[in-house]
Formats: structure tokens, C-alpha cells, sequence
């Protein structure tokens, strides 16, 4: 199952990373059959009987096979419900729905999309018949495949406290009119020496390259193909540097998670994340809590005016730490900055929850999509490109996915306080640019594990507390008033 | 059987174009787990009855499936014949084989590949056992299944009608002391300007970008993954432009040819080079009939100028001309010229000829490889890196390919032939980089048949003739006559 698995891994690392368009039907097709044969293979009675063998045994396993038995059958349990030939109809119509998506945004053309988007929500909640619904919410079903536990009703409580501090700050830093000068951010930086740049970062965050590449994709991703083949992707644009380098140190953090499972785990299931918020708190802590670190700036930036010196020539580290921190209503969820990020989650996130448990239909998204930014943050898309189409997830059936992103942004700000109370040389350590004790607590307590300890264990184990917004909350608060000078 | 196939495909793409090392054990692994139920499915008893039942209905049948059932049903009668541990021990074998052929050419050591190859011929030997003989010649056997009829008295025959071409050509050559000067052919092409124009001359020559991509890897190949995606590969040296832009020809003549199999066989076995000598004719073609053609070159010499000004601004196109079609002695097959490259095909040839129908012993190669060179060429390998252990064909199993080199080129010498009856301004529509119509009626002839037409009938059909090395023959007798200005 493992190689199938890497099969189809690869296949779709390179569909997204320059497989030509006209190969793509056939390629999808294999995708599919593939997909299939592993899915068979999951809810085999072959696989039954292993299951049933192993759990007579469960006293004699190693905590390996231990947990690997215990998610083998909850997997088992839920593609047990699906028919095959159904699963096999999802699968390609995923992968179509995708490069037509891509074309789709591309073209800024909703209608192109929509009849390929319509069938991928029918069949998601066909699905969600298939397993039943959880404690009576169908949304719920979904969220628990992402983050195990994860319901509507935590979510609710968590974002309304966090809202409550985001959006007076930004209503605050509106009302200031003293927003840094962020012109040099949108002059020409070459995509080559952009790329450079990338390779130095990566190499200085302890990133493997002999166990990952990095290339260029639409829509940045992060992918273990194998424990020794853990792949970055992201994207390059020449007129804001922000999108290729932010984005790099962001899928960066998915791939030291992947790229430092304990060597025992190599070849059972529990080598992976063991959750998308988890492996997002990994993401996000790189990407914010180092990539936009003064100190970690202090070290980097005379290297990044090297690497473009007519843009930062006589840009000053002040200035720079200033506009990569601006914090300012904004329209693409991956380009947000660290305050109105949760927003955008949000907004998807009751776009969803409508879709399945209300009466929201597809052909609707754009106009609520629109409306909803409007009344979060204030700005309309002009077009659905910029709008509704931004994301990949829906495209390939990624419904509940997207909470994932705001709870691991949580996750990351309880770590990094659990972290800086044995590390409290942090900020002394990105100055001087050593992110090895930094990478070395990280996979002490979360990347080691994989799939081996559950998300809340890993943050209740590191941070002694379950899941709690304060601490995103008291971050964002301290940073934005400290950054504009609230009162 | 399709989707796996594209599965190993684009896996093994992958590992020969950047994979990263730590995660090549388990993508071997993966490989070989996809490639064993693949031989599994092509052997199993589901097969069997397919090819039964078919075969009934064989009146009612269209022309696809008629050949797809004899196709499939030969490959059957061939694999079945092989137990599945055999199989499975010789694909083992054979990967073990060549990464040890790897590190013993590096080290120029012999000894070290020697019991790999030992093992390699004679499980080969075995094949042939269960196999059986064809026509009471073992050879013939291997030959058979890289170009369907071909035998070692048609071999011979025309073998021995080149030899008697090029050898005395060859003696003339080296005794007229007037080599044209070379040296600017090694001077610095930086890699990004041959990049640059090699995506420009893949244009004019039709490849289709929407339908395939060109990277980097070190023995380079073109592969088609499905009819929609067929890749080439080259690799570039900065101070030897030939390697990087020849090689980009032949591969985009491999892959002109898959892109354009009639759309109808699409999905079908079939959708597939008919052998490796008409696909080498393709890649040949274009290689020598074209990319060393006047014409081509006075149509692009100026934009080659232009790609590497120092280099060339001060070589005329004639001087030019002179030094790629320079004709000379050497000992390494792959960069050889279009005068001695058959020597070394015949070389291979009349070695495996004697290890599989006489009393050559695998250990006595690295002798009767030196002598043969000595014989043919007037050089003699200095250590057997370039010597016997140049390529990696017998480390893979593959006995019997070599011969389609030369008969590829005989072939295309003879398309060519029959081309200028069609297009006799074939000079002139080089001169103008009209390359269309010369694609067009390579599709028409060849191309669109893929496995619908056997390599003779090919020929037949096109040249109205069989096999005959004169046109060969006659063309490099004309070519270096005039070149070397010879009496």
C-alpha cells in the first residue's frame, strides 16, 4: 500500500509542478485507478482479517504496530461505508475538478468551475451520509478527519474570542492612518535571485536537501513522498518577493515536521502528521514566529539587500521589519498578513459550515464569498480570481480543512511559549542565525512523534494546557500595538 | 495495466531527473512492488481468458483491437513462460547490476561488475531456455523482441555492405591530414543560453510544449508517460554544446514520434513505438538528417551566434559546418559521428553475438572489446571505463537493443530517400526552418501507426523496397567525399 501511496503522491507532485496540460486526463485517470486499488486494498477482508489477527494479538505489539493498528481501523471503518465505484467517480472527478480550477482561476471564471464544484459538495455530502453525521452536525463529520475532535462548537468559542481582539485592532490601526511605507515591497526582485535566496533560507532553517527539492507551483504545497522525499513547492512573483520567500519558510515548517519523524516510524502509517493543525502550527510557527522575527531579519537582511540591492539599497532594517509587518485588510488568504489572517479563515470556515449544515448552494459562494469580506475586512473582491477561486481545497473536496489553519495558528503561539521558557536565549538565537536548537525542540516534542501521540496529547504534553486562543490572542495584541503605537 | 504503467513511468522520470537521494531506497522499493503486479496482471489467468474470448470473437474485432490482441497475446506467451520468482529475482538483479555498473565505471574497474554481469548473461540464457530458440539461433531470440523479425543473417549482410563503406572511408580520412579546426566547439556555452536555445529550436521543429517538457539528468532519454505527456531529457555541458543540443534533437525525434500516434489508439497497447529500430530511425533523423544539415544551420546559425556571441561571432557558418560534421576516430559510442557511430554498434554486435551463440566467456569482454576497437577504429581503450564498461545496457539485461541503433540509421537514410521524392524541396524548407511539412509527412508514413504497422511494413510501404543499407551507404560516401574534399 505504501508504494501504491508513493505512486500517487508523485503523480500528483507533478501534475502541480509542470506535468503538460494535455497529458493530464490520462494522468488523472492512472491517479484514479491507483486510488482505487489502495482503496480496495483498505477495506479489503485481507485487510479485515489482518486487523482482526493483530488486535487478538494487542497486548504483544510494540506501540508502533500498537497505534498503527488503532488508525489502520479507523480508516477501515470510515472507507468501509463508501462503495468503490462511488470512491473511484470521486477520485477523478477531484483530479479534473482541479486542473479546471487552475484554468478556472487562471480565466477568473466561476461558471467554468462551478458544475465540476457542485458535484465534488454532492458528493462530499453523499459521503457524509455514508459515515452519518457527528453528534447530529454534518459539518462535524468533516472536521474530525482533519483534526480528530475538532467540532463546530469549540471552533465557534475559539474564533469569537479571537475575534474579539482581531477586529478592534484593526479597526484601531485603520483609524491611525500611519501605515508604514511599503512601496520597495512591490519594486522588480528577479525570480532567479528570489529562488537564491530561497536556497539560502531553507539550507539555514536546517531544511534536508538531500531528502526534498524545492520548485514552483500555482498553488504552494508541502509533500512527504517518502520519509527521504519530503518536497517543497511555492511561487514566485517578481513585483512582490513576499508570496515566494514567506511562502517557502511557511511550506519549509511542513517539511522539517515530515523530514524529522524518529526513524522507527519509516515504513508504518504513523510516519505523518498527525494532524493538519499540528503540521499547520509547524508552518505557521517558520513563517511567523521566525520569518517575520526582528532578530531573525537582523541576521538575513543585509544577505536580501545583496540579493536585490537596487530594491533595499537604502531601505533601512526598521523600515523593512515595519511594511513585512503591515497588518492591513487584504484579499488572498496565503498573502495575509499575521493579524488579519484568522479572518480569512473564518470567512471560509462559515462558508463551509453553511454549505453543509445550512442551505447555502454552490452557485451562491461568490456573492456570500464577496459580501462576507466586505463585512470582515472591509474590501470586495472585484473578481472571483481574487475572490471565491483563490483556494485549491474546495477544487479536490477539502471541506473542514481550512479550520486547520487558524487552530494551528493557535497551536503555534502555545509552542512558542512552551519553547521560550527553555529556550529563553529565542530571540538571541535568530539573531545570530542558529536554528538548530530551535528545529531540535521542535522535533523533540512535536515532529518525532508522527502520528504516535494526537494533537491535543503533543500540546497538552509540551505546553501543559489543552487547546487555548489567549495566547494567539496576547501575541497579536502586544505585537500590533507595539508595531503602531496603539494606545 | 495503463495507469500502472504510467505509475512506473513518471517514478522512474522522477528518480533520473532530480529525486532527492535519501528517498531513492524506498522509491526502488515502490517500484518494484508496482512493476511485480504489473507482470503479475500481464501473466494472471484474467488475462488468459480475455485473450480467449477475444481471440473468438476475431471477425468482429476493428483493426485496434485485432493488433492489441496479438500484441498482448506475444507478450503473454513470453512472460508466462518465465516463473514469477525468476522474474522477480532477475528485476532485483538487474537494479543491483546497474548501480554497481555505475560505481564500476567510475572506478574503471571491471572486476567489480564482472560476477553482476556473469549473473546478468546467465539468467538471460535461462530466458532464452524457456523461451526456445528461434530459427535454432539463441541471438535471434533477443533480437527479436526489440525489432520483431530482424535476425542475425540480415545483420550480417548489411553490416558487412557498411563496413565496406565506412572502413576504407574512415582509412581515407586519416590519411588526408585536413581535419577542420574544433577548438571553439569547446569553448564556454553557459548552460542557461543552450537551455534557451534549445526550447527554441524543440519549437520549430514541432515538439509540443502542451504535450511534453524538457529537463535535465545525467544518461539522457525521452519517455512517453501517456500520449498526452512524452518528456525529453539532455544534459549539457558548458564546454561542449554538442552533447546538449544534438542530444536534444535526437530525443525530440523520439518524442515527435510518440506525440503523434493517430489519436484513435490512444488507450491501446498499441499507442507505442512499433520497434526500437524505427524509433531510433526518428531520433536519428532528426539528429543527423536534420540538426547537421546546411540548411538547418544557415537558418539558425545567426541566433546560435547570438546565444553565445564570444564563441561564435568569429566562426563563419562554413567553418562552423565543417567542425559538427567533423569525422574522427573515438572510443566512446555516444559521441561519436554520423561516419564511425555504426563501427561501434557493429563492435557491440558481433561481441553479444558470441556470447549468446558462441564461446565468449564475460569475463574475457574487456580483451575482445580493446582488440575489436583496435580492429575497426585504429584506437585502443586506455582503461575499460572508456572501454567495455561505457554503457549501461548489458548491466540491465539489455542484450539484443544494439543492432536497432544502426538500423535506425539505415531506416532513416532510407525515409530520407523516399522523403525528397514527396518534398523535393526538403534543402530549401530546411533553409527557411519550415519543418511542417517534413513533421507532416513523418506522421503520415510513420508516426500515427504506432504498433499498428511491423517495422518492415513500414518501410516497405514508404520505400518500396525491404531492408538495404545502400542508401546509408551511399549518402556517407557522399557526405564526407565532399567534406574532406576526397577523390
Amino acid at each position: 500500500m505504501s508504494a501504491y501511496e508513493e505512486a500517487v503522491s508523485i503523480m500528483y507532485w507533478d501534475m502541480r509542478t509542470g506535468a503538460p496540460k494535455k497529458g493530464i486526463p490520462a494522468r488523472s485517470q492512472a491517479v484514479g485507478v491507483l486510488s482505487t486499488e489502495l482503496f480496495k486494498m483498505s477495506t479489503s477482508d485481507e485487510m479485515k482479517n489482518y486487523l482482526t489477527e493483530l488486535q487478538k494479538e494487542n497486548d504483544g505489539l510494540n506501540p508502533i504496530l500498537l497505534k498503527t493498528v488503532e488508525e489502520v481501523q479507523k480508516e477501515y471503518d470510515l472507507s468501509k461505508k463508501i462503495p468503490t465505484d462511488e470512491y473511484q467517480e470521486y477520485v477523478v472527478l477531484c483530479s479534473e475538478s482541479e486542473a479546471i480550477w487552475e484554468e478556472a482561476k487562471e480565466k477568473s471564471d466561476f461558471d467554468m468551475f462551478l458544475p465540476y464544484l457542485e458535484k465534488v459538495v454532492a458528493m462530499t455530502k453523499k459521503f457524509i451520509g455514508y459515515w452519518g453525521e457527528k453528534d447530529g452536525n454534518a459539518y462535524n463529520r468533516l472536521l474530525d478527519q482533519y483534526e480528530p475532535g475538532l467540532t463546530t462548537e469549540i471552533i465557534d468559542e475559539v474564533f469569537d474570542q479571537l475575534k474579539e481582539t482581531i477586529v478592534p485592532l484593526v479597526k484601531k490601526i485603520g483609524a491611525q492612518n500611519n501605515q508604514p511605507n511599503t512601496s520597495f515591497i512591490f519594486e522588480k526582485f528577479p525570480k532567479e535571485q528570489q529562488k537564491a535566496f530561497n536556497y539560502k533560507i531553507l539550507e539555514q532553517l536546517g531544511y534536508d536537501f538531500d531528502a526534498g527539492r524545492l520548485d514552483e507551483t500555482v498553488h504552494p504545497f508541502a509533500m512527504g513522498i517518502n520519509t527521504g522525499d519530503v518536497r517543497i513547492t511555492t511561487r514566485y512573483d517578481e513585483h512582490d518577493f513576499r508570496s515566494g520567500i514567506f511562502g517557502t519558510i511557511h511550506e519549509c515548517g511542513h517539511a522539517l515536521y515530515e523530514q524529522n519523524f524518529d526513524k522507527k516510524l519509516e515504513g508504518y502509517p504513523v510516519a505523518d502528521g498527525t494532524s493538519m493543525g499540528i503540521h499547520e502550527s509547524q508552518s505557521l510557527f517558520y513563517e511567523h514566529f521566525i520569518g517575520h522575527h526582528e532578530g531573525f531579519w537582523k541576521y538575513n537582511f543585509e544577505s536580501l539587500q545583496a540579493y536585490s540591492p537596487e530594491q533595499f539599497g537604502n531601505v533601512s532594517l526598521e523600515e523593512f521589519l515595519s511594511a513585512i509587518n503591515v497588518a492591513q485588510p487584504s484579499l488572498i488568504r496565503i498573502e495575509a498578513d499575521e493579524l488579519t489572517y484568522p479572518l480569512h479563515v473564518m470567512i471560509r470556515y462559515e462558508i463551509e459550515k453553511e454549505l453543509f449544515n445550512g442551505d447555502l448552494e454552490v452557485k451562491d459562494l461568490p456573492q456570500v464569498w464577496n459580501d462576507k469580506y466586505e463585512e470582515y475586512l472591509g474590501i470586495r473582491p472585484e473578481n472571483d480570481a481574487e475572490g471565491v477561486l483563490q483556494d485549491v481545497h474546495w477544487s479536490g473536496g477539502m471541506f473542514g480543512y481550512f479550520p486547520s489553519y487558524a487552530l494551528g495558528y493557535m497551536y503555534a503561539a502555545q509552542l512558542k511559549n512552551a519553547m521560550v521558557k527553555d529556550l529563553p536565549q529565542f530571540d538571541e538565537l535568530c539573531e545570530r542565525g542558529e536554528f538548530e536548537p530551535i528545529l531540535a525542540w521542535l522535533t523533540e516534542h512535536v515532529h518525532q512523534y508522527g502520528k504516535m501521540k494526537k494533537p491535543l496529547e503533543i500540546i497538552q504534553d509540551t505546553t501543559g494546557e489543552g487547546l487555548n486562543a489567549k495566547h494567539l490572542a496576547d501575541y497579536l495584541e502586544e505585537k500590533y500595538s507595539a508595531l503602531y503605537k496603539l494606545s
